[in-house]
């Protein structure tokens, strides 16, 4: 019997998207024995497109390497993993397959802050599922560790979610520089193209609006998070806090009681939960009102470990795409 | 239109199954909007029996309460909520309820670790669900996390995932004596009715059997994990630990590169991720090809904090239900 092929069109191939790539490559047989454990099914998942900016830099893709989105949309695709980042053109792109269909997977935390509502009602009202587990927190499932907290409410989210400002002042807080500790962060590749989005605080703000939302249903405007970047502490100030045993970190916060969000330098006790949560990892604090307090930490960046998350969806993604169709 | 009821079935109304009733109940309308928002249909979560080993000491559930499980499922039921704990005959009735179509969810990780493969097949056979996410940690999502970790091989788990002996060790690092810690425990309700299945470690190698079946597909049987509970830890141990700045931990740990499987008391330093998780909480640390290290940490047993987990596959049940049958 010939099996179903689940045609996979990947949008991006860089750090995270060649990691996504070659796990789906290695591990082709270990996804069909777990999507038919859990479904009953056997399915032959391919990648059929890779959008990539440049064709000469990605020769080893062969013939499935596109720069025309439009056309790679235009195939049968059944899922689509957007690696892209940025808002534009992602979410156009996202909210043309989701419409026509096609389940997305996305790790894009810009895009999924400004248009998070929009999409997951899009995807709704088309039937498709939408999944975006490796736009915060890299590696650590905590979007679905929040989704599964149904049975009431989340008072409050405290968190180190961006890892590059976090290793940044763990070398500051070891006596180096902030120049040099910038400059180490560069070149180890942890800040993004425009460094603004990390030291002063929006990428931790695009996380910190998606956990929000999946938390409460609601989303809190640009304008209502107080966002303070790292680039204003004194080495003077990180000294001071060093020698009272505690330590700089740059702490998302989300109150829903009180209605409190920000983003800012905060110098921990060192009982602190996220205290320890050095270098580029990220830690995440939550409390509920039935669960009581959760604590996540892990890697919030890498090629692999952020893989490791889009992966996890996109199973889930094929699961519930072949779930839906089984009585049809 | 009239809404589709999804029928209810909850065996056991001990601390844990008054908290999943009182939980439903007073969040009715919440989770008819989450199903909603996941799946687009609207139905009515009902639950429509609950059995009890003695109908007077439970007056207050009303006719829906009964002593007889046998009849209880003979009625229209949709999804099972198994929580009155033991082998038997928790396993028969789980077995029989996954056979007749009815999707399981249940806390008890005695059964489940004893017919975990057996219990799985038996739901994909008969294409219903089956969660136990209440077993394994109480309220830590841990079961949805490893689930999600499918890109590849998780190499190694290493957890506290009793709360009682955690909260018996905790005391004694305080001063408490071995015998008062115990009748602290007792008192506080940490104990399960035989404590052996505590303080031999018998609890947590249920929850690691379970975890490694998850991880690997493979079970580790009695016979191969190591064994050794805190009785024999003496008060001298304990307190020569304390001066070397140790805690000593029940620590479960599963090695799958190298097959090693142990529930035994552990000196741990001080920068131990696990070290800190004191009191009746839980931690669990893991490791996995892509993803790196995870470190997870919760509350381990508690009434609303084991509900929790309880009504997370509750909805994640219902939801599938709908899915499945969208079609039909």
């Amino acid at each position: 019997m010939k099996q179903r092929t689940i045609s996979i069109a990947l949008l991006g191939h860089g750090t995270v998207g060649r990691s996504v790539y070659r796990i789906i490559q290695e591990n082709h047989d270990r996804f069909v024995e777990n999507i038919r454990q859990r479904t009953g099914q056997t399915v032959d998942p391919q990648i059929i497109g890779v959008l990539v900016s440049d064709l000469k830099k990605h020769s080893e893709l062969g013939a499935i390497a596109t720069t025309d989105p439009t056309r790679l949309l235009e195939q049968d695709v059944d899922i689509l993993i957007e690696l892209i980042g940025g808002q534009s053109p992602a979410t156009e792109l996202m909210t043309k397959a989701l419409s026509s269909g096609i389940d997305v997977v996305s790790a894009n935390k810009q895009a999924i802050f400004s248009s998070q509502g929009k999409l997951e009602k899009i995807a709704r009202d088309h039937h498709v599922s939408f999944h975006y587990e490796a736009a915060v927190a890299g590696a650590i499932p905590i979007l679905r560790s929040v989704k599964s907290l149904v049975s009431g409410r989340i008072t409050k989210i405290e968190g180190i979610l961006n890892g590059s400002t976090n290793y940044i002042l763990t070398q500051v807080a070891q006596g180096v520089s902030l120049d040099k500790a910038l400059q180490q962060a560069s070149d180890r590749g942890f800040l993004e193209a425009d460094p603004s989005s990390d030291v002063d605080g929006f990428d931790a703000m695009y996380k910190l609006g998606i956990l929000t939302y999946l938390a409460t249903g609601r989303y809190p405007g640009e304008d209502d998070i107080e966002r303070v970047g790292i680039t204003g502490l004194s080495p003077d100030e990180i000294e001071q806090a060093g020698l009272a045993d505690k330590k700089y970190k740059l702490i998302a916060s989300a109150d829903f009681e009180t209605g409190r969000y920000s983003i800012k330098p905060v110098a921990l006790e060192s009982d602190h939960d996220l205290y320890r949560v050095d270098g580029a990892l990220n830690g995440i604090s939550l409390w509920h009102e039935h669960a009581g307090g959760l604590f996540f930490q892990g890697a919030g960046a890498g090629g692999d470990e952020t893989a490791s998350a889009v992966v996890g969806d996109l199973i889930d993604a094929i699961c519930l795409r072949i779930l839906r169709c089984q009585h049809d």
